[in-house]
């Protein structure tokens, strides 16, 4: 796989993602070099001390900008907007700027700034870990990658991004950004909006007596594992794919309404049939 | 660990999680018969085939009570008054009688129907497997088992019961009934609902364009694993321990209410903070 990168890539925003991106490619025998961008000179010093980064910086003029040509977003998508119209003061058109963000109808706003040099892809892979400190170097081979192309993308930049992830031996899928955002709306970030909202209610309903954080049942640690996820990230996510979020909201409402039906009527027949559909649909995952 | 079971252990209800209790007490040298009773013949011959019990039957009438001095009943709790009556006929009250159900209020109704010689207990520990065949010889060590006498149980077949799970290498906590429901209606009961609903949700939201289930994103299939749990064990289960479950449903919609209105009114920094608070106390657990 050749052709993706030329001189150097640089990483904006040495966090987990970002970290682990750098690892896996340099795992892999990537041999140019990865400079990491993040305003946080901690993020800069561990990836540096770790050899997670080949070099950092913390000012966009620090950067050695002509040795750069691939240039990565994996900071949280709020911060995506500012960064772009940083970005667009020292790279030019040969540049390929590409990112790692959960959500992706933004790419229009990316492209707007950027160019048709910008493409949108979201790797479907993750920890609730956060922080360059926990990166790891097999974050992504053999996992799905959405490439989110608009109908300006310049074919040029779609392929090196294509072929970013195809070295590092993910699975490439592409879609809209608006089927993008509906589909991990609804499987993604709804779930981790209900576990916030489940760890949540352990609190309300905890009082002095009774300290529910020291039951953490069966399936409970498990089911709110995302809930320990980074609060930065997830608002962004959350703002930023607002509509399809609160939307699948309203449908996971009513289906918590009709489970709840059917459990206060004690419907044993239709409670037992519905739970063995879904039982069976959930199985049919693994 | 001495004198829990002199003569022959008897587990009512040979699925996944009485064959675990009869392969980890035989595991860690126990040392007499034990027997299985199940309607299903084929639960039976499984059991048998693999060793998971001595010797089963799948009538009432064929097993050699007299052999018999502890009973376990390991079915889903909507069985149990059923079972309890039909035991009454075969055991007396020197025969200790005890669960491994998950709701525990109906302990009540076993010692009106058993007698003082009913120990209710519930071991926090399982999987969404269910079946004999999936049984294994090391779920029950080092995890908490909650008892739950009352004012009524006999001293005697409540140390035979904790005798029990001593030997095992369970870590044994007591309390009421009443607690035991609440505490486990939130930490439990209610992740399974939501589970539940959340995987309904997903084929909601699924058609003929997009089969949701074909992008079980980052953390879902950890957050639904419990909806692959057994339909029927956890109707009971909703059912038993109804009121609870509905109190904590409602606590929850609220908690989902709160977070949506963060979301809807982009309330950055307050959803910042809350999420960071709760993330903090999810990474509490681990």
């Amino acid at each position: 796989m050749e052709g993706f990168i030329e001189n150097g890539l640089l990483i904006v925003g040495l966090g987990f993602m970002g970290g682990s991106l750098s690892k896996e490619l340099k795992k892999k025998g990537f041999n140019k070099t990865i400079y990491g961008l993040d305003i946080n000179p901690t993020a800069i010093e561990i990836g540096q001390n770790l050899g997670v980064i080949d070099k950092g910086f913390t000012e966009y003029e620090k950067v050695p900008w002509d040795e750069i040509d691939f240039v990565v977003l994996a900071s949280p998508v709020g911060t995506f907007e500012t960064i772009a119209k940083l970005l667009k003061g020292f790279v030019n058109g040969k540049t390929t700027v590409s990112d790692l963000g959960s959500t992706k109808r933004l790419v229009y706003k990316m492209e707007k700034i950027i160019g048709s040099n910008f493409v949108g892809a979201h790797p479907i892979a993750g920890t609730e870990k956060s922080g360059v400190i926990y990166s790891v170097d097999n974050l992504f081979e053999g996992k799905k990658v959405i490439i989110t192309p608009t109908v300006d993308t310049d074919k040029y930049h779609l392929q090196r991004v294509e072929n970013l992830w195809k070295f590092i031996g993910a699975k490439i899928e592409y879609m809209s950004p608006e089927l993008h955002d509906f589909i991990f709306g609804v499987v993604s970030h709804l779930p981790h909006a209900v576990a916030f909202a489940l760890v949540d209610t352990l609190r309300e309903l905890s009082d002095k007596k009774v300290n529910l954080f020291e039951y953490p049942g069966a399936g409970f640690k498990d089911f709110t594992r995302i809930a320990a996820s980074d609060p930065t990230m997830w608002r962004d996510i959350f703002f930023n794919n607002k509509d399809n979020l609160l939307k699948s909201l309203q449908v996971f409402k009513k289906s918590l309404e009709k489970l709840e039906e059917l459990i206060r009527e004690e419907k044993k027949e239709e409670l037992k049939e519905y739970l063995g559909e879904i039982s069976l649909l959930r199985r049919s995952l693994d």
